[in-house]
């Protein structure tokens, strides 16, 4: 097994080697730039830790880990169109440096090169991952939807929240895994297991993130803190908080919800305070440690050599304090 | 063989049972707007009839000519965003009738749904099918990408436009016709014998289209008469009487291309006068015709039955005066 800093550099190396700028240079230069706008690189290490942890060569495993994250970048790409944004990991977006029509067709052509990138692996391999790439890309595009939707919706179940992020953020995580687990040649039934691994994962990190967009420390958690807030997003302890709060706790925080502040301190507090007060925040956590505990009590089912499993439980934990 | 009607017939019928709305609607629903907006499925018929001179099952390549009916709408939807077009076969386009977010995302999921759809091939066609898929879905980019850099630059040279044209739109007839021959089990020389028939076809049917854009008969055309002029489109025509003409007719020419007048009835007449003058109607013509004949040629090349080389022949020529 290898370090999560060696899977992480041999991934940057491989990345470097394989994309190229090409004519037109204008469809391929925006691609190199969003792939060099740097992350963590999380999903990438996942495919190879994965396939390493399931005694599978991890170099094989190079080329799948580079189509996940050229897809995921993809579908940041579109979505910052989508959003608006105009910043993406401090530097400008894509279509804030160059343009909107940029935007979408390297987006475009980045969706297919992520396809192209597994056409290294065996017939056999590539139909299985190939499978798999297209129900997570399709249920990811299907998540931004239900995340597009919600937004003009004011009956929201927590249910309906949990299959969003479900969708738009843990299928990639756990498909990154899961592919690693096919390219180790690994059996249907461990598939499947550290799919589901990676799912109860990657909500948990998901909700992780809503928890921390309110509360976390504005050094390490790397976004603007109340940025969900300011933004009206009806993250898990909105939800919650409308849930679990009294009449009128529930009626302050839906106009807090209806405006935009100029100087949104005062709106940032006060939320905040209702998210606290309603028992929101604790059940948000307790939420969060379910899933967590879900995920790993699904890897006592695999029957690994304990110590990676320890090393999956480490990553994971690590994960979750935004520590890898 | 089967008559056209019957291919497109059965095509339609494919669709219709293969694709359905489902969750989120605001995501598929635009899908089955566009996909029913109807069109001459020439790439799926082309697929379906390629696969039965070939002596394959064509009922097999219903899925394959779904892929790329599904892919072409894909593209048209996005580039209409790019060309914040109102109309698509006189009806709204999607973005129009919805809105930009919702035609970038349904685009999306047509280009992974395309992907899709191959998934009945067993693994070995699949990844041959897969992987022309793609390296079709990228030049479709990369010729996307040179009409749009060709928009800013005022020296794009005839090779260079026939470059964007075969990018643009001849790979993906090519590529229509290639997957019938995968499909039906052809040799990789077969294959790429009918993937330069599409090739060439593909590119007398693009110069076919800039030539009917100024001078077909609109009744029959389908498109506003003139229209490459109106937006000053750098077409065959345009470029090749640029080369033609004298620096005076060059000239004027460069500067009806660079005005929008109100009324463009006046500008629309000069253009064609100067098309007819500089020789460059009838170069195009005998391009046309080049391309056509090398089409044709290639046929000769097939080893088929005489009877199936004059169906491909009949529906070129058909092609050629937009009777299909």
């Amino acid at each position: 097994m290898q370090s999560i800093e060696q899977y992480r550099s041999d991934f940057m190396t491989h990345m470097k080697d394989r994309f190229k700028i090409k004519e037109p240079v204008n469809l391929y230069e925006p691609i190199s730039y969003i792939l060099h706008l740097g992350g963590k690189r999380l999903r990438p290490v996942l495919t190879l830790m994965t396939t390493d942890i399931f005694g599978g060569d991890y170099k094989k495993a190079l080329d799948a880990s580079l189509a996940i994250e050229v897809f995921h970048n993809f579908s940041l790409v579109h979505d910052d169109i989508m959003d608006a944004a105009p910043l993406r990991r401090g530097k400008q977006t894509l279509h804030k440096k160059w343009d909107m029509n940029t935007g979408i067709l390297s987006g475009d052509a980045m969706l297919i090169y992520s396809y192209q990138l597994l056409e290294t692996y065996p017939a056999a391999t590539y139909k299985k991952l190939m499978k798999l790439f297209s129900k997570t890309a399709l249920e990811v595009c299907e998540g931004q939807q239900y995340d597009v939707d919600f937004e003009n919706r004011e009956d929201v179940s927590i249910p309906e929240y949990l299959i969003m992020i479900q969708n738009k953020t843990a299928v990639l995580v756990a498909a990154a895994m899961k592919m690693g687990a096919i390219i180790a040649d690994e059996s249907d039934d461990v598939q499947d297991l550290i799919y589901d691994f990676g799912i109860n994962l990657g909500i948990a990190f998901q909700l992780q993130d809503d928890y921390l967009d309110a509360f976390g420390d504005p050094k390490s958690f790397g976004k603007q803190v109340g940025g969900d807030i300011i933004e009206n997003k009806k993250t898990y302890l909105y939800l919650k908080a409308l849930e679990l709060g009294s009449p009128d706790q529930a009626q302050e925080l839906e106009h807090l919800f209806s405006i935009k502040p100029k100087d949104a301190t005062n709106k940032i507090n006060t939320v905040k305070e209702l998210f606290q007060e309603t028992g929101a925040v604790s059940l948000t956590i307790k939420e969060i440690e379910s899933y967590t505990d879900k995920a790993f009590n699904i890897l006592e089912m695999l029957s690994i050599e304990p110590g990676k499993k320890e090393i999956l439980r480490q990553f994971g934990t690590a994960l979750m304090k935004r520590d890898v």
